[in-house]
């Protein structure tokens, strides 16, 4: 059976196209508090993304605990000054501490993202071989998140930069839980279609054609 | 500085989560082949998803040689039966041996999807502690492509039921490549806003709020 599905426009898939431009990794906020409606409305689209057997292995941590919020923001940038050790030469090294890496101490919302790693739901149709498609499904409820979020003007920044067994330790959740993302969540400073890593000059965006290949 | 960005208004807003709830993994394809304007629009807006240091480390190989999609469609199937055995009960087996699992065969279009390990782009700024970060980036690109054909009436499944090291060892890849997902591309053979999983009586959604925890 068709239902009586939407028709959508080419006028739609260019304005998509725009916001896909204009999503980006935010590490500058200003400090309004975003509605606690739109807060729900980017979690129920996060839920619509797809995983594998319809597993939903997607765990949400809203984080509210000004003491956590601390923790975090002293390890990552605990975490980010060992990173930087990394670059022999001086130069990268000090571009590399010169980015603003995280908006953890100003963002008004902190969400935790997590893997159940044996989800209830799904009985484990597709991850015979390839388990890791329960973090990938994860990962698509997060993208589904980041844009519901810049469609409304609300930016979001992933951060990497942090232990993710320090972290899952740090919040108390189940043990099958695996850490995927902490996302800063909140009003952007600026808003941009340029990677704030390409103005800064540490990777600029290259051709997609780069990325095709043949067989 | 903010630059001259666009406004996206409730109208789009309530449009592309239309899309997402619409966003289908398909595995009934019709022979129909997809134009290659639309290939290019579903790689080039692929490649504008957020990567980690923008590293861009997504690798498209599109899937032009009969001979690959034949050893691959009897690899899936292979690793299907294996897979079904995993079921003990008679019962959940012949379910889901009942179930359509790919579109290997008819799919117009086969597009595998590698994560390079090693990408030059980025500096390895984020993957110090995360080095998955670089796989997650991939899936990021991944549901941009899918959503950017959705939005042309094209379908995308992911096939997850196969070997990754075998699917790359077949398709003779750098080695610091890892397989991220297979990806069947057409034109569906129908439209729904149930997954097919739900309407097989697999799995259905639950609700948003049982992902949500707090602390």
């Amino acid at each position: 059976m068709t239902e009586d599905a939407p028709f959508f426009d080419p006028a739609f898939a260019a304005q998509l196209e725009s916001l896909l431009h204009w999503r980006r990794d935010v590490r500058h906020f200003d400090r309004r508090a975003v509605p606690e409606a739109d807060m729900d409305d980017l979690l129920r689209c996060a839920c619509l993304a797809p995983s594998v057997g319809n597993s939903q292995p997607w765990r949400f941590v809203r984080l509210r605990s000004a003491a956590i919020r601390t923790m975090l923001a002293s390890h990552i940038d605990d975490e980010s000054a060992k990173a930087s050790l990394r670059y022999a030469e001086q130069e990268q090294r000090d571009h590399y501490r010169s980015l603003k890496l995280h908006g953890v101490r100003e963002a008004p919302e902190l969400m935790a993202v997590f893997c159940d790693g044996h989800p209830s739901a799904g009985h484990g149709l597709g991850i015979a071989t390839m388990p890791e498609m329960l973090r990938y499904s994860t990962v698509l409820a997060i993208h589904n998140l980041w844009l519901a979020a810049r469609v409304r003007g609300i930016g979001v920044g992933w951060v990497s930069i942090l232990d993710p067994q320090a972290v899952t330790t740090m919040l108390d959740v189940p043990a099958h839980w695996s850490l995927i993302a902490l996302l800063c969540i909140g009003y952007p400073a600026e808003l941009s279609a340029t990677p704030e890593l390409e103005q800064r000059g540490w990777q600029a965006r290259e051709p997609w054609a780069d990325r095709l290949f043949e067989r």
